[in-house]
């Protein structure tokens, strides 16, 4: 295993959380809050860091899945480790898994929290907590991708374990070309929804951090109701900026410099719609009784529907008090998911559709056993390696899941509490029903439900095999028996 | 498609049915029960329509997979629509979805009742009620194929629709000795377990009723508890015996005819026994602390783990109250079911092997992307098409399981509720948890609700796509043309 490479991008990983760490200190400098003190030390301690892990570039820069998948799981962790401390060193957060779980839940744009009273911490904090999500959404390793040359051709194999969906392709032949646009469209949108938001009349401070949560599909707020006290016109905007954040990045590159009709095409971003209008309509009839009025019931609806199908998580309404039939749209959006490549989280679009066509596929063959037709996306055929990994990751989810919602129910909560605090978790998007429902927190978890619910997230958010593999023995035996044999020789 | 040997198979399988249905005649014979009129009327009924569509013997005896499904899924729905009759027409149920809900619950081994006093009913209609179990448990066209001689070679497909499991095994090369071989051993065990029963004092007609309930991995009871008020002695001897009906039949067979040590190897029968002993272990810890004493603990954790992983569904005790934990390892018991070539249902032990192997075998391609290793089963590979059947199949149950819960949410009952409804049903088991629960009943679902879960009973009895292949208009659509060209040319 190529054990330099991944010191040298986790080195370079640590310099960009120091530095994006100075935008809290910024801010804690504008609000005078001492809490800013701690932003900076942290900051100086993984550019310290950062720069002794990256002061010999790696001689061999080639690596494969493998390193890939070790390096993003890694990169996440650290991340998280030190994106955390500011929260645990200035008190904000008491406890360290408290303020680990807040930071995972961050990064990997979930924004199930475990605070009760939001409103309490400091500006700089919530900044963070909100920035984290902006991170997340598109990833700092792609990020890196942009900034960064890496020579050696193989660094698909980083963005394909970071980046969301069945297949990654690349927009352009290069990928850092491919990042940078990534990028470039991600930060236009994120500056269009802020515009938009001042336009009604937010504060700057909230429309920043709402535009970080909504961009990153994160969720978390900076007022304890979430988007409860926010006007009509607000909650439409962020409406309509969720579901626009949970479309595959490949509709605007294509919608940019292609032809809208050309982006519209694309199956996934059909169904997605699809998926979007239908849950509406259901819900909208479902609740309608409940609410002052026709347009009241809409904006909910598509508020919630947005919010949920994007794993975004805010929330208009307190959802856990709706019928039983809307609430459970919800819990199977939260499974959908977003697009493939957007910086949604779930299943994703993509998958079901494969898995629907894959049913499909199997019942055709009981009636015409002979006649073997390729399953097609996009009018493309879709190759064997795709269909097979698309059913492996949802079994293995599955099972994940399963085993989670096992763990979690040593804490002694109802089923609905535990089968829906790991949706939202493992598909990261935030509130659940009932004692995580969307005027809850997770705070009141055991710490084994944290650690299991913080793995879950990130298992979620890298698409699982990326964190699996690090509890394969093989992954560990090549470095160590390297370093040992390099010794031995030496 | 061969649409006159469905016609003669089916015709068939009224006439058996017609013949059974004089058993609880008989029964109200010795109870001197009125009702007994009603099943003598239906027999006459069934055995006249069978002998009318078994007048003409099939000139083109071979048929395929698809007439094999087909035939399969319309059988099981004669079967029901007949076997309800005498519970409908008697007035001993009084609304026909009732009656048909019951029927369908008892052929597929579910046990679901809608019936809150189980105790009012009649002799005949309990008698009934639990043969309908043992009837379904090894499957009424396996019975068939034991009994009729049926030449053309393919009828291996009737049984592959029947019969769960990922794979359907020939235990010799004939396809009838095979099929007597099973009813032999189901007999004989069914036999003993009566023996086992009576010598703990059990009534006769008790005994009778709970072997066809613990044969078929049934679970309806003639008491309106269940199995709280029989003795331990009779708890264990149910618990032992529902453990052995959910043993691959393969197994006893090696027993009978090779060795011992041959039946043990087989994988499944070794994972199924472990699964079983590491539930009982953790559930006993679990509640030890609401029993009083540790055999009562160890005897409720032993009968609830073997009546759930079995999906038969008695109950010692009401689960609904226990610990989370515990009650979450039932939950997930019901999905992992009793072995393949048993009369249980669920996903299957064996299928649960093949999917976590192919977890292991996609980590293992991340280390290695070279390395080709095949996925084996008791030491031999298993094939490419086995594998991919046992992922879609686990596809197709998550997305029918999914749309199940949706469905019946629009009666607002809890999710937990919902959950475990569509849980106890489609893994034909029988009781879930709340609403559902050991001390509860289906009869508080909408007429809608009740045919989506008749829906999931059959389409879990028979292992999903026989059942799914009557919506695809294909299937009918052959028949139809056919029909008509002949018409044409007639």
């Amino acid at each position: 295993m190529n054990s330099s490479i991944i010191r040298f991008i986790l080195g370079n990983v640590l310099k960009i959380e120091g530095l994006l760490l100075f935008l809290p200190a910024i801010v804690s400098g504008i609000y005078l809050e001492h809490e800013g003190f701690y932003y900076v030390s942290v900051a100086a301690v993984c550019l310290i860091l950062g720069f002794l892990m990256t002061r010999k570039p790696p001689k061999n820069q080639v690596f494969y899945l493998k390193e890939g998948c070790i390096t993003t799981a890694l990169s996440w962790i650290l991340l998280s480790f030190f994106g955390c401390l500011p929260f645990y060193l200035s008190g904000e957060i008491p406890s360290f898994t408290d303020a680990l779980f807040e930071t995972i839940s961050g990064f990997t744009t979930t924004g199930a929290s475990i605070l009760s009273d939001v409103e309490a911490l400091s500006h700089c904090a919530l900044f963070w907590r909100s920035f984290t999500h902006w991170i997340g959404g598109m990833g700092v390793l792609v990020f890196l991708l942009a900034v960064i040359p890496l020579s050696g051709g193989s660094h698909i194999n980083l963005m394909r374990a970071e980046s969301p969906g069945p297949s990654v392709g690349k927009l352009v032949p290069k990928i850092r070309y491919t990042a940078r646009i990534l990028y470039l469209i991600y930060f236009a949108m994120t500056i269009l929804e802020v515009i938009f938001l001042l336009a009604g009349k937010m504060p700057l401070f909230d429309a920043l951090t709402t535009s970080f949560g909504t961009a990153g599909t994160g969720g978390f707020g900076i007022k304890n109701d979430s988007f409860v006290s926010y006007s009509p016109y607000l909650q439409w905007v962020v409406t309509i900026f969720m579901i626009l954040f949970g479309v595959n990045f490949n509709a605007y590159y294509l919608a940019l410099f292609g032809t809208l009709k050309k982006a519209l095409c694309i199956e996934e971003v059909r169904a997605y719609f699809m998926i979007i209008l239908a849950s509406i309509g259901i819900i909208f009839l479902n609740i309608l009784h409940t609410c002052n009025g026709i347009f009241e019931a809409l904006t909910h609806a598509a508020f919630q529907v947005g919010s949920i199908i994007t794993t975004t998580g805010f929330s208009s309404a307190d959802f856990d008090l709706w019928p039983q039939a809307s609430k459970t749209i919800l819990v199977l959006l939260m499974f959908i998911g977003a697009c493939a490549g957007s910086t949604g989280g779930g299943i994703k679009v993509s998958r079901f559709i494969l898995l629907i066509k894959t049913i499909v596929k199997e019942l055709n063959s009981y009636i015409h056993p002979k006649i073997i037709k390729k399953i097609k996306m996009d009018d493309k055929p879709v190759e064997h390696d795709v269909l097979r990994s698309t059913n492996v990751y949802f079994i293995t989810f599955m099972i994940l899941f399963s085993a989670s919602v096992f763990l979690v129910s040593f804490d002694n909560n109802g089923f609905t509490t535990n089968f829906t605090a790991v949706a939202a978790t493992i598909n990261n998007i935030g509130p659940g029903l009932e004692l995580v429902g969307p005027t809850q927190n997770f705070g009141h978890f055991s710490i084994l439900s944290k650690y299991v619910l913080m793995f879950d997230m990130l298992a979620g958010r890298l698409e699982l095999f990326p964190l699996l593999i690090l509890f394969h023995p093989a992954a560990w035996k090549d470095l160590f028996t390297k370093r040992f044999s390099q010794r031995n020789h030496g």
